[in-house]
């Protein structure tokens, strides 16, 4: 494929050929030239341009771009226009519209208003990717394809009548008999025992909005499952058409979406909309600076590898944001564009694509800047965007390299879709997510994430030595043996409190907790609670170091023979009880920690584990920096990023070779603010 | 009746069948049993188990498990399941559900969903009561019945085209004609007059939601009516069936519903759901100590015994509560489960049911903890349970009798819901209401309230000797004469400002203020005004004591002989304009007061009015602590609780029984953390 | 006309004569004339009194109230009655309801639940205005006519079908054919493109509320324009019926409407409903006490002026307000009905009509008191009101005259409706636009807002020395070139950021910036940024005083040979570049301001352009106090109005006349709280 390809780092960006003005298009296209751009994204929300009318089909616009760009040796990625259907289509289609949860349609005006599942929708989207497909497919200018925009944003909750209809297809092909759905669903509770098919409907409002939990959950899969089986349509068509190297893909990682197997099914590979100016948006801005703000875009990019170990960045900001209606944020400032090139680069992306080339002047989106400013002229980011193209050209040796952790945090949909619904799985979900991952970045720990999905092997989580699992709340017996499996063979596994008291159903287990981990863990938990909001933090006293018992404690018990007890709970009136239980099995180790996690506690487990900062005999790093690997055939190379708007001073102990200016290093080195380093 | 019948205090709980399985049943049975449980709850929600599809009947499932429970002696309370309807039910008869006031139905999924005026749906209702009374009701096992379940909870506002044809009829009965009705609710402003008796709904959509308020008071009248005629029609039906000696009750008092009227017309007593934990929700916790907590529940119990003086707890918390979308509260620390169940007897109950025996595994309720968690092993809240029944059957010697307050705080069902909405009139209610009893409790003091009702008598008035009427802004003839009657005979009333100046639909009266009530108060008021947010606020100067004047200041003259002054305005433009008058008639006395009334100015009346402490010989006791005294045959009972997680040190300068031990105490004795004493 | 005659200040009163009660009426009306009020406006909302069934008209009721007023001696202003119809009138024709966004109905029983387009409302609007006109047109107490009441309260959004036909109507004459259409709302972007007429609608909902931001700028006009008709169809008759001498008005100025069209089109002078005591709302009410509350509705008179620069005040604030459902705020301090009385006038209230004469003592407006409460006897704000009259009978010789001011804000309806829609626009725009009147009161500097129409004349500019025109964010080539008339003929001319990027359909230019305004600025803007919500301010160095650069930032550089550079950024990464130039355009001057204005800043440019504190010579004030002059035939009047509640210290060098005394002051004069002077 052209552009993941190992051999060098690639820049491209997203260009909107709205009129036809081979003038225009050629001097956009020498002047991107001029910048190191190579690739440009075209066409996505483009359907009118193909199919102005119902049926009329016509080619002629991308025709000439995409021979000019031929010409002019830009490569191209073609989007299907699949995010926005022309108002014909919606104004004679109406069952082709999503709606909100009382049944409101969403109308033609914005963009994303579509359902999945209306037969009609499907049918004329797989028609214009046909058309389109067949068409452009063997133009010598295009390398890949991109399937509709965005897919879940805006909206990932659908309402319409066509998603009740195919939904109940779903839950017969699931459930097969309505005995088994009503027990899977638990309808026994408050009489909502279904005696025929078409009572059941997707959610719809309730007093107090108290949907059945397990409905929705499989309603949220139900989404997902809509979502990939439209991206499976379009990717099926394209696959028949396209040129056999050229890839596809789509952009973004939204919501009750299975990314995991959308790129399996459909796609080559994922890239992601990268926009890490969004944490100084006026309207949303956090002031506590541990908040890590533009920072955390490294922990969507975890997400990002996790699903292709090297990507590509489709949308990576170069502007100010914002549309009409708000998410207002500041011009990048001189140092950012940079910064954020290079957190994506080192955390795999190997193609970086600015959005945009020119700042749309009309719609919605005036407010989201481009590299250039609504006149064009050239400004202060596109001569960032020329050191950034000199910066990459430096990197290409490392194109291929991927991001390198020795722990882990496992993640799997049903969990994540669970807490969404449940109010009590989410206090601690995002307690231990946001901790582990700050407690990572402060102490320069790199940190993956691994999913687990039913094709998850062993091999995959051995690459580990260490996984943390926080909360796996659903659990289910195979995920359970591939756990002790992992462990059994050498692994360390940290589980934090509620563990595993669901089924895969979300219902609650009737076993002793924590249920199907017991085995693994040696733990019985003979009582629990959410901490009062009265009390001063319960803490958990492990070797002498207090650590606050964050949101929820079980009260543990050692159950099997192994069971090691490590701390005890303090200042609450279990003071006494475990609240932290080693056991070991055959090579293994797992931690069960009766709270969820602080940031201080992920940063114990980190040292006592002998994970903590591993390039310490590399790099001395002050806290504002982040250090991300990257390796390849057996060598690393060590992305350093300051986010911090004050200088930073870093040691190097030994020489190290410093990309950028391919000179030696050594000693004490002061990054600007948003200074990078990539060293070897 | 078996349960309220002055022989003991019962315990009991909440039960769910669930599926058939004997052996579960059996050995869940013996268990309770152990604790001391002798009745259980079941069969609300369980429509299906008895009409699984429309018009199929099946009795077998209850007769299975009533049989059980008599072989083991096992009382039970039988309930009706209108409060969830069948999914085939509302799917087949839409016209049955409930609506948002645009007109959105509420759908099958949670409960509650079903309206009170629907034909279709009390016809239903009507047949499944009458062929579960009809079967179960001659069955020795049942020793009362339940109707529905939490009626108005959730939803106490209906919308319906059911309730609009209801609501006409309604209307038409109270006002014969559309003059009449024009004239009660004022149609002639905003050029609201009806002409045709279709033209009227209940309340819709409107510009700024500014629904003539005389309606909306009507249709809350409405709904209240709607509510108690369904609660009628059920015990109507199974009146015919019962035994002569089974009760009639239903569970929880809720918004927009006459609960007293309901009592008399449909039955034998009033139950109350009690959850006190409320109060350490993460989500609404009040980190202010003097907010009461927990403690305000004794609030809601003084509601419960004005409906009837002794009364059950149908639903006791037992466990952490929670639904999945909220309500997250912690596991009840040790004694508190003992305290809130305490706090209940003493304010009246004899029935102690607890909510649930075991905990739901399935549906929106799964976080909603019973006596036993998900495994259903034995814990520590079964082994406060045991304690409890031991204490239990220490006071049974109390059971029968009541609550003892010589003064009280007069309530009526107009103005609570004029004060609903209406902002003015809710500012002055809520400030007044939580400070009265607030002062009470940190006093210890105790106190009633007592409805004033068409049926209201004067001997009902006269068991105290001083009625709080803060702020009676509706006021009829009828009710300004009884109040009369009172004083004259020698009682004390208490008004606060803002009284009399509406008629009974919500007019605002034209004669001088305080309207109807200027022959009891002596005063008139020549002018008012809110508190403006602008002013540090005007105080009253009472005797020296100085009074913030809270929200809305009358500014008072007296106007008839007896009137006089007994304190003025300060630190505002009318200062020395006169803030608290004393009127006298034949024996009793009036005091009008300025404002709404704050703790301090509840507990300086409490003081003067010599009603403060009255126990203050025989028991000296920290404000954290409350007394509630039940009295029977002269013998007085005195409960003392402590709410606070801190031990509480009181006082007995006299020798007192200690009915948990059947020992004298005396002198100072230390109550743990949410400790109980009950001496006599 | 009767009313604003440059005779004499005159008072009137709302009256609502519910009920045939001849005596009350008489009673009332004496007792009016004893406080000098002369004028009633009576009719407004009463619909049903004159058409009570469809087709039946009925003229009794008015006929004997008209009699009786004429008989009395008391002029009466009429009202035509459509701001509510009739139930009979919605039930039967509910197309000409309003309805929200997303289609729900409002419905009868608050007010203005109807649509400006609705064939049927039109034609029963008209045929109710027409019965009433030529009934009651020629009666001798008639002295004028109100238009319907408060047109475009409440609601300022209309999405019923009706306005969406009308909105396609409008379009098609505004653009004639749909390739203009699409390219002035640029519908290229997200694929919006129309191919048909009936796929446009007023705007739905949309996924993220994000509609096309043209189409919603023109849908804001169309809206303007609906009203702008429904007025003209109501004027249009009344013309051809009323005495010559009466006049045509409405009352209050709201939102999304032309009022100077509207005006022009349909009135002989505007009325405004003051009620200054909003500022003291319970729920609204502002600490910070440099927000200026009451004083702030001096601004509202200043947009009112620019209408009609001598005015009336048709519901003037004379009690507490409040609707049962909020707006609480407390009764009016004594003083604060004359200060607020005379602040109207001050800036140019001929006329002032007290809102109401007694209280409504029904519906939903039962908290908004008039000059008498709910008993109709005298109080203390009647009094007031008779001292008022006499004090209005001082100023008699200044009717007429009008507010003078040297420095004017240029405002214009399509900027101003941009910035409702459009969140980055709206942030500039407050914060200048709250800082400009600010600084001016507070430094005693009279000031205008002068709107910018098709027929704005630059003689009209020309009154004024200096114009500020903050963020003309839209511009179009007349106006730029009128501005740059009003410059070359010796004008100055003051712009901040953010100006002329877009063109009048709100599209972003792709010239340059300024765009249009760059012959006037001579500058150019290379980078722009919003001031970052992590960064402390930058400033603005401007001959060594520190100005914060506020909300956003141009970076400027001259680009014609005249500009000159003023000022610098600092403390930001763009520190060194110029944040103020100033351009000579032959014989005038040109300040382009990078930032959005703070109060220091406009204080600035006030001090710097010599326009503050212009009556420093005549008067020293402290900031609590206003100067307002109206001037006549080369006499200037000086209101000073304190709006503090403490006393204010004034000092006047020279000798004026005190128009309430008719005597001569000089020197220090204390002002009660909310006290006033008027000098000569």
């Amino acid at each position: 494929m052209e552009l993941i390809n190992g051999q060098k780092i690639t820049l491209g960006t997203c260009y909107y050929p709205e009129h036809w003005d081979k003038n225009l298009w050629r001097e956009d296209l020498e002047r991107m030239k001029e910048c190191g751009i190579e690739v440009v994204r075209i066409a996505e929300f483009a359907w009118s341009k193909i199919e102005p009318r119902e049926g009329e089909f016509t080619y002629e616009f991308f025709n000439k771009f995409l021979d000019l760009a031929y010409e002019m040796n830009v490569k191209v990625i073609f989007c299907t226009p699949t995010a926005t259907p022309p108002a014909w289509l919606t104004e004679k289609y109406p069952e082709t519209l999503n709606a909100a949860i009382d049944g409101t349609l969403y109308r033609h005006g914005g963009r994303r208003h579509y359902n999945y599942n209306s037969p009609k929708y499907r049918e004329l989207a797989k028609r214009i990717v046909e058309k389109s497909a067949s068409h452009y497919g063997p133009h010598p200018a295009i390398i890949g394809w991109q399937i509709d925009n965005e897919i879940n944003c805006e909206k990932s909750e659908f309402y319409s009548e066509s998603d009740t209809a195919a939904f109940r297809i779903w839950l017969r092909e699931k459930y097969n008999t309505l005995d088994t759905l009503n027990e899977a669903w638990g309808t026994v509770f408050w009489n909502q025992t279904y005696t025929d098919w078409s009572q059941i409907y997707v959610p719809r409002p309730t007093p107090s909005s108290s949907n059945n939990p397990h409905q929705v959950l499989d309603y949220t899969r139900f989404i997902s499952d809509s979502a990939c089986r439209f991206a499976a349509l379009q990717s099926s068509v394209i696959r028949k058409y396209k040129k056999p190297e050229d890839f596809i893909t789509t952009n973004g990682i939204f919501s009750n979406l299975d990314n995991h197997r959308m790129r399996e099914e459909s796609l080559d590979f994922i890239t992601y909309d990268s926009y890490p100016n969004f944490a100084y948006c006026r309207d949303r801005f956090d002031q506590k600076e541990d908040s890590l703000r533009d920072r955390m875009w490294s922990r969507n990019l975890m997400e990002v590898r996790s699903i292709s170990s090297n990507f590509g960045i489709m949308e990576q900001q170069s502007g100010a944001n914002g549309w009409n209606t708000g998410m207002a944020a500041p011009t990048p400032k001189p140092g950012q564009m940079t910064l954020w090139t290079m957190q994506s680069i080192a955390h795999g992306a190997d193609y970086i694509s600015y959005f945009r080339w020119r700042t749309c002047t009309v719609g919605t989106e005036i407010y989201w800047h481009g590299l250039l400013d609504y006149s064009g002229r050239d400004n202060r980011r596109i001569a960032e965007l020329k050191e950034i193209h000199k910066k990459t050209q430096c990197l290409s040796e490392l194109a291929g390299s991927v991001y390198k952790a020795e722990a882990a945090v496992i993640r799997d949909y049903d969990n994540i879709w669970d807490s969404q619904l449940d109010t009590w799985h989410n206090a601690v979900e995002w307690q231990s997510q946001l901790s582990i991952f700050r407690a990572a970045q402060k102490t320069h720990t790199p940190l993956d994430y691994v999913y687990l999905r039913e094709t998850t092997t062993i091999e995959q989580l051995q690459k580990y030595k260490v996984l943390f699992y926080p909360h796996p709340v659903l659990m289910s017996p195979e995920r359970a043996s591939l756990l002790e499996q992992y462990t059994a063979q050498g692994g360390t596994l940290i589980i934090g409190c509620r563990s595993a008291y669901k089924d895969m159903n979300g219902r609650c287990t009737t076993d002793c907790l924590p249920g199907l981990l017991k085995p693994l863990t040696g733990t019985d938990i003979p009582e629990y609670t959410l901490v009062s909001p009265e009390d001063t933090p319960p803490l958990i006293n492990w070797d002498g170091q207090l650590l606050e018992a964050a949101v929820f404690n079980d009260q543990l018990t050692p159950a099997l023979p192994n069971a090691q007890v490590l701390a005890l709970y303090e200042n609450c009136y279990y003071e006494g009880t475990p609240a932290l239980i080693k056991n070991t099995i055959q090579k293994g180790t797992v931690y069960h920690y009766g709270a969820a996690f602080t940031e201080q506690a992920a940063e114990v487990f980190l040292e006592k584990l002998d994970l903590k900062t591993p390039y310490e005999a590399h790099f001395t790093l002050p806290p504002q920096c982040e250090i991300a690997p990257r390796t390849k055939d057996g060598t690393t190379y060590y992305f350093i990023l300051n986010y911090s708007n004050t200088p930073a001073v870093i040691c190097l102990p030994h020489q190290k070779k410093d990309l950028f200016t391919q000179t030696y290093a050594q000693g004490t080195i002061t990054l600007p603010p948003y200074g990078v380093k990539v060293y070897q």
